[in-house]
């Protein structure tokens, strides 16, 4: 409870400091560091990856463009096959003693192909990373620092700030940048893309500083039906940008009636105002346990990389009817994409799209959300506006909204092509065929245990047990009922349900197919008699009668998506020594 | 192959000898046949019920009214308590040699409640049943026969045609019909509620005879696509009612206009004609896997309770809209309530509902159907107009149609409010309260293997083997993926998805949300080495990435509905001996 004072304190507080302050338009901040850091050449940006050794080039082909942002765990330290180089006049042993020959930036500059070799430069060395472009966790990308320095690019992806990292990088050491352009480097400062990134509440779990992936105790999410601000999980995969919310534009693109631009004020006083109640899920919560049966690229959340909100916004099917949209468009269009104002080194933006049917339905209550939890919403939640959709996998909530398209395709970000999609056990990186599988949408049924913690201690003099937990499944489906088991699932009992903090009246039911909020649940059993160990389980089903899956296994996957087996806890019993 | 063709010949001769000379209202016919065979008293109806021994009150309020018209397992035997009587003169010894008193049909008429006793006549006998009603498994139903003949609610509910039923009701003779009165009763032929059901094709399993509920051979299924109407499973709950397509007329209530009246010929000229290709299912779907685990209540379904058709007709919508709908009708509205025209002895329809956003959705594609395969729909599935709700369970889809209310209430029906809903495994029938459940609607994600069957032998000499099978989800969303494993789930591989019959162009992509129809599947797996069983094991994952239960008994539930865990076919692996 002292947790969630704090939480709520600093729920209260946090919203307004984080955006005042944060006046410099997200885009120029981004260009600013990207282009005073490489001297002015094309900028480029690595990807934040699972850096591990490479077999074959098939490996690469999969992994190319995986991760990008999604904050992978950092196995970074893989590398074992040393390149076999050709050309051994290149190579120069890497000890700080051997006398390297001294380059300067512009011999540096040339070396931006395969073919003419590729060159970076770091603190003051230079390096002959040719043979390792094909080897790069995070694919061609790579090449966009080619004759130029890495700082930037590793400064946006934290992935390889790592002591592996630097011993790869070693290996391809080949002579010493001129004194005078390192000073000319060093006067570039190389700041930090997450230097503006907002304050953050101490009590969440940090899976990734650099974005910002984070996730809130377990035990307190169930403690509150609307999760506070500030320990709702974070999960960011570029720098939150600042942006001024006097000159913050949103761009309605793609209709006939040409390119709708509006304004905050516009957003707030043009739509009326609605608000829903809905959780938001990142398609990676309790990756953890796929980790488990055998390990996958992502971070590695636990079960908590889902929180419940209010959201307060103009309806996108209104802005996109004040833009031009008729039900003529659906004969062309299928699709609604979202850009954010969050943006890689190379200018890209964090991109998605949803089905144009969810956009443009009346029930479909898809908001440009400006209002999170009765507050302006804070800047790690997409200030000054985000997109929610509920019923939908978080990646497609796109925050801080810049541009909105319609169009007959779906966003060609690399999040929509290229991650965020389910595959079957069987799939591997040599065989995964994005293409194969559709974007993740709508979200299958989910719960999990929040309290007790996996290897609680109960003394059995307490002589019963109080299970908590959250439910909740995509597409607007209302979670109907929770069965919870204390025997590893051989019995099983119906949880209690509630759509409100204890005590408070529930919240009326939702329509059919507007179910966007989570249950909370709980359910208290005594302890069974002779029993050291009680093997914890919890299953939900929604209104559609889908059910979660009995165990992980069968649907792992390389990414580690989608994971929604029942969740197990198992807890220790122990007597009451005093009473013996 | 052979049996497909009989099957398509049937197919295309069938619908039109089914209707052309069944011209009596149904109405009238159930009208006509239980007023003559009761002597125009109030008439009433048993249910088709699994009859099992009773053990105390709850379970007899539990199971009243549970299996009404739902084609009941006929375990009709369990009965062993007899019941203790505290007016012994009452009870006669039950041994055809007894002498037992003679009574007129005045006086057994006098019997006609719990205070002044329950009587009903059998085949000249009189039978005091005031001890059974209590235990009755139809419930109180059995009233509505009390002071008459019995023989009319049993020829409507077919499960008390049983060796079992006649013993239970030999303890309760007391008496004989006067020979005069039964002599009356004689020249009323009882008739036989089901003698003008249709002709149906041999190839069908069935399940039960009356009411008609049978399914086709498994391997069938996935010969084709569109399943031809004479093996499309037949899931009846009253006998086929006999309607004249001249003076059909379907009556539209509940709305602010007042009640709309239309033909046959209006639904097909005023209105426009849409096709879609939609699978129906029954919520008893694989009830047998169930019955495995644990008896359950209800028709013992093979894996074939699902076929798809393409159904032509008016769109709900339209007629609603020309009804006088609005949204201002949603403001108060919830649902659609149907009533069929079949009718059971008391008078009542099949009944069914489903919520009001789904009706006058334009994406809900909700049809009021009067072509399937594009032919008169055949009597066996509603002619001349039926229901068809896409996505939903197959009891939502009413045939025969008669009546379209919208209300703020779902159907009073026992089929919407104490049936066709899903409960945990923990819940009996001493315990399961049905308001708590919602009625079931959109189906969960279901797949199944059509071929190799169960038990099936293979030859290593065939090197491969093939697995064939459908998959499905409901609420519209796409198959995605369906995995297969022939090693018991330790090992997956990806099957071949089809939207057509082999070698035909694959239908187009549905838009979201609109996947009515089922895919077909199939893939080709080496034999492996050294193996002489197989476990093949399918599982399917649908749009909205749901994805099958592993196993049956965490899904278990008293009515055996909502069967969609992976399922399993074990086969056995032959040495080709003469290659030894």
């Amino acid at each position: 409870m002292l947790l969630l004072r704090r939480c709520l304190s600093l729920t209260g507080a946090a919203p307004s400091n984080c955006h005042r302050h944060l006046l410099m338009p997200a885009v120029c901040a981004a260009r600013l560091w990207s282009s005073s850091s490489s001297g002015g050449r094309g900028d480029g940006g690595d990807d934040q990856r699972t850096y591990q050794n490479s077999h074959g080039s098939s490996w690469i082909h999969g992994l190319a463009g995986l991760l990008a942002g999604t904050g992978a765990v950092l196995a970074y330290g893989l590398h074992q096959h040393k390149p076999q180089r050709a050309d051994s006049s290149r190579r120069q042993p890497t000890e700080q003693t051997s006398p390297l020959p001294v380059f300067s930036q512009v011999e540096v500059t040339k070396h931006r192909s395969l073919e003419d070799g590729v060159w970076v430069t770091y603190k003051g060395g230079v390096y002959d990373i040719t043979e390792f472009v094909n080897k790069h966790p995070g694919g061609d990308k790579i090449m966009l620092a080619a004759g130029g320095a890495i700082e930037p690019f590793w400064a946006m992806y934290a992935v390889h700030n790592q002591e592996h990292v630097l011993e790869i990088l070693s290996e391809y050491k080949v002579g010493e940048l001129r004194a005078e352009d390192q000073k000319k480097q060093d006067a570039v400062k190389s700041s930090d893309p997450y230097s503006t990134d907002p304050e953050r509440h101490p009590v969440l779990h940090i899976n990734n500083l650099k974005p910002f992936n984070a996730e809130p105790p377990p035990e307190l999410l169930s403690d509150s039906y609307i999760t506070p601000s500030a320990i709702f999980f974070k999960r960011n995969h570029l720098p939150v940008p600042q942006v001024d919310p006097a000159t913050y534009r949103l761009h309605v693109e793609g209709l006939p009636a040409g390119v709708l631009t509006l304004s905050l004020e516009d957003l707030k006083t043009k739509f009326p105002k609605h608000t829903i109640t809905a959780t938001l899920q990142c398609a990676g919560n309790r990756r953890s346990e796929m980790n488990k049966v055998k390990q996958v690229k992502g971070l590695n959340w636990g079960i908590a990389a889902i929180s419940n909100a209010t959201w307060s916004g103009a309806k996108l099917r209104d802005v996109l009817l004040a833009a031009g949209y008729s039900p003529d468009v659906a004969q062309w269009a299928r699709h609604v994409q979202f850009d954010g104002m969050d943006k890689d080194v190379t200018g890209s933006s964090y991109g998605a799209s949803i089905p144009l049917n969810k956009a443009v339905s009346e029930d479909g209550d898809v908001l440009l959300a400006y209002e999170m939890n009765g507050e302006d919403i804070p800047a790690d939640h997409g200030f000054p506006v985000r997109v929610v959709v509920p019923g939908t996998v978080g990646a497609r909530n796109v925050k801080w909204l810049g541009r909105i398209i319609v169009s007959s395709e779906e966003s060609s970000s690399h999040w929509q092509q290229n991650d965020y999609k389910g595959f079957s056990p069987g799939t591997d990186w040599d065989t995964v065929d994005f293409k194969s599988a559709p974007s993740i949408q709508e979200l299958p049924i989910q719960s999990a245990i929040t309290t007790p913690a996996e290897g609680a201690v109960i003394d059995r003099s307490e002589e019963e047990v109080t299970v908590e937990g959250y439910a909740w499944s995509g597409g607007g489906r209302e979670v109907v009922r929770v069965d919870v088991s204390l025997d590893g699932g051989k019995t099983w009992r119906v949880a209690q349900l509630r759509t409100s903090d204890r005590g408070q009246e529930p919240q009326p039911s939702p329509p059919p197919g507007r179910a966007w909020a989570w249950k909370l649940w709980e359910v208290t059993v005594p302890i069974p008699p002779e029993t050291q160990e009680l093997e914890i389980i919890c299953k939900a089903v929604d209104d559609s009668y889908n059910t979660q899956p009995d165990t992980v296994a069968p649907i792992w996957n390389l990414r580690g998506v989608l994971s929604n087996a029942w969740h197990r806890v198992k807890v220790k019993i122990t007597e009451d020594e005093d009473e013996e």
